[in-house]
């Protein structure tokens, strides 16, 4: 692609978080909404959440969780219970007052409007996450150690008022899964917290073709409430990172607020020990950043709202329906097979519009393949392929028998050539740093990559590097954590800032 | 099944209203929450949800419609832009004021407490259905009549204020779909809302096995904001009405309080013609209500979270291991049978319990099919088949694999028996009524049926007789309304309230 002319104004070394924009704009995934800080998933993006819960949604049924449905709105005095937990969500929290509304007449004006009445006993606030209210049913459930574990996921809509909201990334309301799971002991709880964590891992990597780090949280970055969070965290092109799922180990925190307590195998009464995890919308964003170019946008062919796009060309009339014809054919046979245990996704442009305009807009809203059929390729019997990987003026010719025997095979290509390209990105973005000096100067840079540091200092000396750089602590990556080889194996050091000797690593980065 | 012993008290003949919440509580569906009118939908009951959905889905998209999503929050001027839209929602809506909490210190107890603070300068509402917000962005997206149709369909929670809620019925949140779309003709706005109808009349009865009588709201009943509002309306054994799915026509109201307008063919702008439909997790009660019995619940197979339960029976421990791997064995064959697009919905019950309790938890949660499999059968190859639309002792034997080959038969028929069932019951409990003293005697009955009489009176006079008899105009049957045969053709008639000639008529009834 040449420097001059791109699809996508500003480009992303020009200005990164307008690219950004640009790119959901013109792929027509979202946009911003009348309500403050909330956005319209418009059907090219929807479609994308509809994959990745389709997709999650087969993983957590077949590891034996099971979805149900709990309030929108939890009782102010359930939120108070888990005193951490409320803290942490006080900032942000919608709460419902009233539940009505009144017809009042203005005495000046002489006209009508509405004002809220009914005034609540006691408010509520919209959830930000459910572990109070799922908490309360849970103990109601549980009553001996053979109701455990009970493994529970919710699909819904969560609110937590955002001050400076950036679509998909950061936004007032947002849809995700939240798991929530009770269990017998520690071992078990933990066993589950880590499961999830590498369900999160590979379904970035094999469905989103994004590779994460995976790591669990420092305390200071920990999830209100929690014992313990592990997070997978994605690279993006400006080379920040994004806290794309977690799952949390919640110890007996929330049992003990809630008294989520059970009759035990030697009859004795017991806490249980919990768990929740989530991904959002946010995974949309992630990988917009994580893939997309000047041209727009690019979909990994498992999560792609559609992944064939066939263009008729029909320069002369008399051929026009014979094209239109072998289309829609092209389009059947593909639809009857299997990718990823869904039928393909094709779809036949038909519109009256230029080619050039047509092909234009499926680059920009990302389709895997593009495949256009003129009048000649009939006889030919090939046709023409071009892949969203490559650059926009490359193509090959396929004999179309040969294509639909392979078409599976092209998409799992495109996936991998992201995959790697975002790997070697990733893993040429970080560094590893055991010198003081080297770290504080490496934050000066214009989107410094990450830094993987001997760390060994308090919660208090974290909090105090992070806010002189305006980093965190992205994670302390777990053992098999995929990290760039070149970091090696970790060794025996000494902290980067205190000296102390220690054997513990962390990852360094900003992040959204 | 003897009148002395059912699974489920009371009968439905003794308490109807309470014998439904034992239905709900003996299925595990639901439950009450903290959280004042709302629910919790429990794994057994949310999976029949996941079923519609995905159902339905695949019916708006079959037919054009792509899924969006929209903000939860309205602010309160979006609302207020249709005024009979407002009016009619203004006492139901959830108010939120604040955007988040504060703690503070009760002088006198000297304990601190969290209350709302930082008060928005709009309220905002709980979206009770999105015709405004939707609305809105229709405003912004559709420029020209090649913009149009828009067909979009969200899946979303909403709220309404419920003084009396009841599980599933009528709870103050609650799941649905709503679909919005937006027209450039009347016509074809109208044709849109029709076919919604019938989507809805075939899920119905293609699905739930639930016969509805397809029809128009009265005037008085229509949708506030709406032109039209075609309903599908079920009988309950209790012989009660409930409207189970409606489809509006909006006429330009909403785009004239919106400005949802276009450039025509002729270049001249224009107000869209838009439509609005819905249906929601009231379908769940009525499918309770249509089905079950007194034994427990019976799940239309095609919603059914499970189809069939195959039960282990080991009395011995040396054949236990064989018995088991038997049942997983059929359980997996029938699994990799598709029945309604998806694979066969098997689970294996290898709870460590007496087979009598197991099989009356698994008649209670209304599976429908059952089958038994003990030491003996592995020999003869037999097994033993329980259906639910049967008497819990009736059972029978057949081959094992002429069942694997006729199980969606079987699944085929017991869909057939509830819906004849529910279809018989239906119609002997409609009757036609033209004269008005037999109308008036007929609300003192107990549990009456429908009347269906010929009808001219104004919007006044019904609301007379709505209030005197606690009923409502269900709907005036549209032409092809699956009516009971014994009513005949609508022939021209005299209003059985004012004795004006008139040919229209309607139903009347009591409803939830």
């Amino acid at each position: 692609m040449s420097a001059e002319k791109t699809a996508i104004t500003p480009t992303r070394a020009q200005d990164f978080p307008e690219w950004y924009q640009q790119i959901i704009k013109a792929a027509d995934l979202a946009e911003n909404s009348e309500t403050r800080g909330c956005m319209v998933i418009k059907p090219w993006g929807y479609g994308i959440w509809e994959l990745i819960q389709q997709q999650l949604d087969r993983r957590f049924k077949a590891t034996g969780h099971q979805n149900a449905y709990f309030p929108l709105l939890i009782p102010l005095s359930y939120l108070e219970k888990e005193a951490e937990h409320a803290e942490g969500f006080a900032t942000e929290c919608a709460v419902v007052t009233h539940h009505r509304l009144e017809t009042v007449k203005d005495p000046v004006s002489g006209k009508t409007k509405m004002i809220p009445a009914g005034e609540l006993a006691e408010p509520y606030v919209i959830r930000p996450t459910s572990e109070t209210i799922i908490g309360a049913a849970f103990a109601r459930w549980i009553e001996s150690y053979r109701d455990l574990p009970l493994l529970i996921n919710q699909w819904a809509n969560v609110m937590r008022w955002e001050m400076r909201p950036r679509l998909f990334l950061r936004t007032a309301e947002f849809l995700w899964q939240e798991g929530h799971t009770a269990h017998e002991t520690q071992h078990e709880a933990i066993i589950e917290t880590r499961l999830i964590h590498r369900q999160y891992e590979e379904f970035l990597r094999d469905h989103l073709a994004i590779p994460v780090v995976a790591g669990e949280k420092s305390e200071n970055e920990r999830f209100p409430g929690a014992d313990m969070t592990l997070t997978v965290e994605a690279m993006v092109q400006d080379r920040k990172a994004i806290q794309a799922g977690t799952s949390h180990y919640l110890g007996q925190n929330f049992s003990k607020a809630q008294n989520i307590s059970f009759a035990g195998r030697d009859g004795a009464v017991q806490l249980a020990h919990t768990t929740s995890w989530g991904v959002s919308t946010r995974l949309i964003g992630t990988l917009i950043m994580a893939h997309a170019d000047d041209d727009g946008l690019i979909m990994p062919p498992r999560v792609a709202t559609q992944q064939i796009v066939i263009l008729p060309i029909t320069p002369k009339e008399d051929s026009r329906q014979a094209v239109l014809d072998a289309c829609q054919a092209l389009a059947e046979t593909l639809r009857h097979q299997t990718y990823f245990n869904d039928p393909l996704r094709v779809h036949v442009d038909t519109r009256d519009l230029g080619g050039g305009v047509k092909k234009w807009e499926w680059i920009k809203k990302g389709v895997p393949i593009r495949i256009e059929i003129g009048p000649r390729d009939l006889e030919t019997r090939k046709i023409c392929i071009q892949r969203r990987d490559q650059a926009a003026n490359e193509k090959e010719f396929a004999i179309k028998e040969d294509f639909i025997r392979s078409a599976h095979e092209v998409l799992d290509e495109i996936h991998q050539t992201l995959l790697t390209r975002a790997r070697t990105f990733r893993d040429a973005n970080i560094a590893s740093c055991q010198d003081l000096e080297a770290f504080h100067a490496h934050w000066a840079q214009d989107n410094p990559g990450w830094l993987h540091t001997p760390w060994a200092g308090t919660p208090e000396q974290e909090n105090e590097l992070s806010k002189q750089h305006k980093i965190t602590i992205r994670c302390i990556p777990v053992p098999g954590a995929s990290l760039p080889a070149h970091l090696g194996e970790p060794a025996a050091s000494t902290c980067i800032l205190t000296g102390q000797p220690t054997s513990a690593y962390v990852l360094w980065g900003r992040s959204y």
